[in-house]
């Protein structure tokens, strides 16, 4: 029997406003196609969710027509005609011989069907930068009569903008985010083995909050005494001690949707020194939130946040945030000096103030947070402190 | 202070037999050095870990220096000082002023470093296939005397046969998932959400099995009905009920290294389809594990696979298994027809007998093997059949 369709995330408008954003980019651009192959930006466009991007698919928007088309593996054709908001025909299944197949791949099949699409002598975007080179080659050599236009990031930076619809899935992630930071803080304790900690956050990232379960659980980082001066290490097989520090941080999920949240726990009062570096890091996030604001660039809310670190003693060396949406970083904008990027209403970032300032030492709070029509609104909501334990 | 080495997974000179068979390609290919930027290389060369990789890395293997460099973003320096096994003058940290930087990236570092090598008109390796075009151009670019060579894959095709302390750690990830699937037939029932049968199978994976932790959880598939017939949907927010199948395939780790494995799970009786349909499934594995022995290859042990389960009246289109270990996935040798890989000892294989043979119709049966001296010997050890729940 054919499968049927989920309980859709988005209403297919959503799905259309999406397309009509690219659309009009692509028609800037003069392409009549746009083939699309990074996975988050095909979580975009059609709502499928699954992880099979480590094999070839892509999906090629038209000007022509009003839905996308996705070109995926065999196997999880099914997957996209249970998950994407668009009619079965509009998912092509390339045969399983082409897995695992040296001469002959997924991205041939989207060849051919830009070849039958009839734009073969005509302007065509490829991400470029989502694809091995091999695969960019092929593109090239496959479509000799084609303009093939490096769209790198294209639907990127049109989703790093989201719509009230997307606001509120994220509200959702970020409630996973708290409840996720709360149990830790329950769990940790001297004598309990750092992995079985972590089987209980990451356990509640699945089961979620507020009846919404977590639709995926993102790798969490949870740098325990003596690698609090590493940030992105997981679990150990050590045990909690009293004395140990624990900076964790982790990112709730819902329907491909992150909110990120770091906070650092502490068994017994934390040293001088990280009290007073939590302290700057708490007057860079107020420092955020007062200054964050539609029509300001990324680089002048990341000045002002690194002063007020500064003027506690510290200096931050990383970027103090990163724009975060489907699964996790986009790489687009970032809250850093310099970055020209203008905010904008429903803009979402990591504002992240982590900061290792040894090699042993270091903690970290943040926040997922949305740009509003005049400010900021916090999307996380965890108590916005070290934890003593 | 300085952050200290952690307890090795593996000693020094299990490193430096992997890199001495590195730079034996290296001398075949006459190259001076070879950059390696997959994660999983990276994983193998040096024992680091971390998912580091979504922003610029590589380490460096040169024909003149026992050990390799590692040059990495440096707010990560401090984790490859913890778990690299080379001393830290081989740890080089590129500026955080690099990270979202549109005009310099941590690849100009790697280039940099080259050239202070002395080998910037040698022969280099690239393994421009882990690559962004843009970073695969950069090293064209900036090294216009050298003579880049691509390299995708060499290392991962020498790590596609492990040593017995690699096997070890292999053994060690295939009793977590042992662990996970028995779990998964403890809390699968009906009026459960998948969500938090998902919980405590994920939270399996990272308490791990006899004392030993899985280092990560590696995402799950629990395809549940309706969706038996996709396969790499994770849980969905039903709750299961009676008549409920769910195909589960789920990866333990330990240090990087996974073993895989899928079952299916019946509340109730299963259909008669699905039980011939696994019968047939079974048959394919039996024939497997009689069939694979070193000197046949891939293609060989699949023919006779589908063979097998051709007697049995179903066709499987997707390919019978392939090379597994750090990192899952092993991209090089498949079992499919026509792969004409030889089998070697301590290669280790997913032997993936999932079929899904309409769109809401498939079950799944696995094992994680590693080839002998004179046939196979089945890492994973959880019950060979339909849990009937």
């Amino acid at each position: 029997m054919p499968i049927s369709k989920w309980q859709q995330t988005f209403p297919r408008t959503e799905f259309l406003r999406r397309l009509a954003e690219v659309k009009s980019e692509m028609a800037r651009r003069d392409l009549d196609a746009l083939v699309v192959s990074d996975d988050d930006n095909i979580t975009y466009l059609t709502g499928y969710t699954v992880v099979s991007g480590y094999v070839p698919q892509g999906v090629v928007v038209s000007l022509h027509d009003e839905e996308p088309t996705f070109i995926l593996r065999k196997m999880d054709a099914p997957a996209a005609f249970h998950q994407a908001f668009m009619q079965r025909d509009k998912i092509i299944a390339y045969p399983e011989d082409l897995i695992g197949n040296p001469d002959k791949d997924g991205y041939d099949t989207v060849v051919d069907f830009l070849r039958e699409l009839g734009v073969a002598n005509r302007g065509i975007g490829v991400e470029l930068g989502s694809l091995p080179p091999r695969a960019a080659e092929k593109f090239k050599a496959r479509l000799p009569e084609a303009r093939i236009v490096d769209c790198t990031k294209a639907v990127t930076w049109i989703r790093s903008v989201k719509s009230d619809l997307e606001i509120g899935i994220m509200r959702e992630a970020a409630a996973i985010s708290d409840a996720a930071i709360l149990r830790a803080a329950e769990v940790i304790r001297p004598g309990v083995r750092e992995a079985d900690a972590a089987a209980e956050i990451i356990g509640t990232l699945a089961r979620g909050a507020n009846g919404k379960a977590g639709t995926k659980t993102q790798p969490i980082c949870l740098c325990s005494s003596p690698r609090t001066g590493t940030c992105h290490i997981p679990w150990s097989e050590d045990v909690f001690t009293s004395g140990s520090q624990i900076n964790l941080e982790l990112g709730g999920t819902r329907h491909g949707y992150v909110a990120a949240l770091m906070r650092t726990f502490s068994i017994g009062a934390p040293s001088d020194q990280v009290r007073r570096l939590h302290d700057a890091e708490l007057a860079g996030l107020e420092t955020a939130l007062e200054t964050v604001r539609p029509g300001i660039t990324c680089g002048d809310a990341a000045t002002a946040i690194y002063r007020a670190i500064e003027k506690h003693g510290f200096k931050k060396e990383s970027r103090c945030g990163y724009s975060i949406g489907i699964g996790w970083l986009e790489p687009t904008a970032s809250l850093r000096e310099g970055d020209m990027t203008e905010l904008k209403p429903n803009m979402t970032f990591h504002l992240m103030m982590g900061n290792w300032i040894e090699e042993d030492v270091g903690c970290a709070v943040s926040e997922t947070i949305r740009v509003t029509t005049s400010g900021v609104e916090v999307l996380t909501n965890a108590p916005r402190k070290i934890f003593e334990l």
